[in-house]
């Protein structure tokens, strides 16, 4: 029955896709792993991840690996970017900013401007625990490629006169890998690229909200704050508005 | 060959269903219509709705009709909505609650606390701008059913000694309405429920976010604040935890 089911599904995605539909399989979580509930899909996990519904949550659920992985490197990923990125362009462009040298819009890192997911295609797309190491060796070697919806929206915000602000997590030891990243896959330039103080074990939100109202204090105006996690864009002062692009292989507080 | 893959599409679920797998169809979003990007599907255009991407959108893309309406009325809404309730009822236990009389959650109404889904079924699933005429004459008829998971949490917080606020934008001359509607499909009990005054013509962030300051103001500490629109939830103060069901159908701001 279930080789009927799977031949059938090739037969009719091969079909779909030819004839421009998406046929999107979900697995249905069976209650095996450590976080969603009994008989909620991956999608359902998915929606409460990115809603902020759910939260603390160390990794994807085992049974939600090929749901991730198909969804990051399947079309999917890229289109839930490209709303987001068209979204925050529309808006860009509405607020009349050329002229005003104080205008910043604030950029993650780390799956909002670089991805890193050749690093997590090699470690169950987010399934594994975080290994600090291992990472860190990844972030070396400036390998990371460019997301282009984002590369897209950096582009249109220099063009429009807003200048660029990198907030990141990485540590301030990895200032010579991430810039050289950042150069080499097309953002050439910034106003400011801060990296987390060696010594700095505030969580994330707590961090880049003190490090967004620095700005603030130095005169700057924050237009627009877009990250792929809510701890990028939640904590006074978030700015103007705020942008979530996806990201459901890991969560920082 | 669309017959072909209809005919094929039927068979598959059918098998699927019946051995526990949701195959769940995108329409490809054609570029027809007032909102979504070209190219962009209608899971997208729900997920950036969701994710407080897409902001003061009027009514549902045309094109995303069937999409939306079988969202709402197949398995994937009420799914959506246990993930999110099933990580409320986990919080709130943890809270330790019982003996602190102050404890209140915070409960929307529309779309979080009772379904207007019959009326919604009717018009389009958002599709249709909104109509204030008939859809107050929906509800002056009280019949809008409990959504299930909803009562589910309303339940266990009450078991749990935290008190309930129902807090909504319908106005002051549907109270009776509103109060017996809740009453009848189980919401049988409630510290306060507040309507919005006749003159008030502010923005629904605006309205809920000055009466949650004057529950705090009276004593009452905000345990949990669960909506189903961004208004809900957002602006200070939101409570000590937010929760956030789904509603691809409308926006309020």
């Amino acid at each position: 029955m279930k080789l009927a089911i799977l031949l059938l599904f090739l037969v009719i995605s091969q079909l779909a896709t030819s004839n421009g539909m998406d046929v999107h399989l979900l697995r249905p979580f069976s209650g095996v792993g450590d976080h969603p509930i009994t008989g909620v899909s991956c999608t359902s996990w998915r929606f409460a991840v990115e809603t902020n519904n759910l939260r603390g949550w160390l990794t994807v659920p085992s049974t939600c690996e090929k749901y991730v992985g198909n969804y990051m490197i399947g079309g999917y990923y890229r289109q839930d970017s490209a709303i987001v990125v068209s979204e925050a362009i529309k808006y860009a462009k509405a607020l009349n900013s050329s002229g005003d040298s104080n205008n910043i819009w604030i950029f993650d890192i780390d799956e909002t401007t670089l991805s890193n997911l050749p690093y997590y295609a090699q470690h169950g797309f987010g399934v594994e625990p975080y290994n600090a190491t291992s990472f860190n060796a990844w972030v070396g070697k400036s390998m990371a490629p460019a997301l282009p919806e984002s590369l897209k929206l950096y582009e249109k915000l220099l063009s429009l006169g807003i200048k660029i602000i990198f907030l990141t997590g990485r540590s301030e030891d990895s200032r010579e890998a991430t810039s050289w990243n950042l150069k080499r896959v097309g953002y050439h330039t910034w106003e400011k690229l801060i990296l987390r103080g060696a010594g700095d074990k505030s969580s994330a939100v707590v961090y880049k909200s003190a490090e967004r109202e620095k700005l603030v204090k130095k005169g700057y105006k924050i237009v627009g704050n877009i990250g792929d996690q809510w701890s990028d864009i939640l904590g006074s002062p978030e700015g103007n508005r705020t942008f979530k692009l996806p990201d459901p292989m890991y969560y920082l507080s």
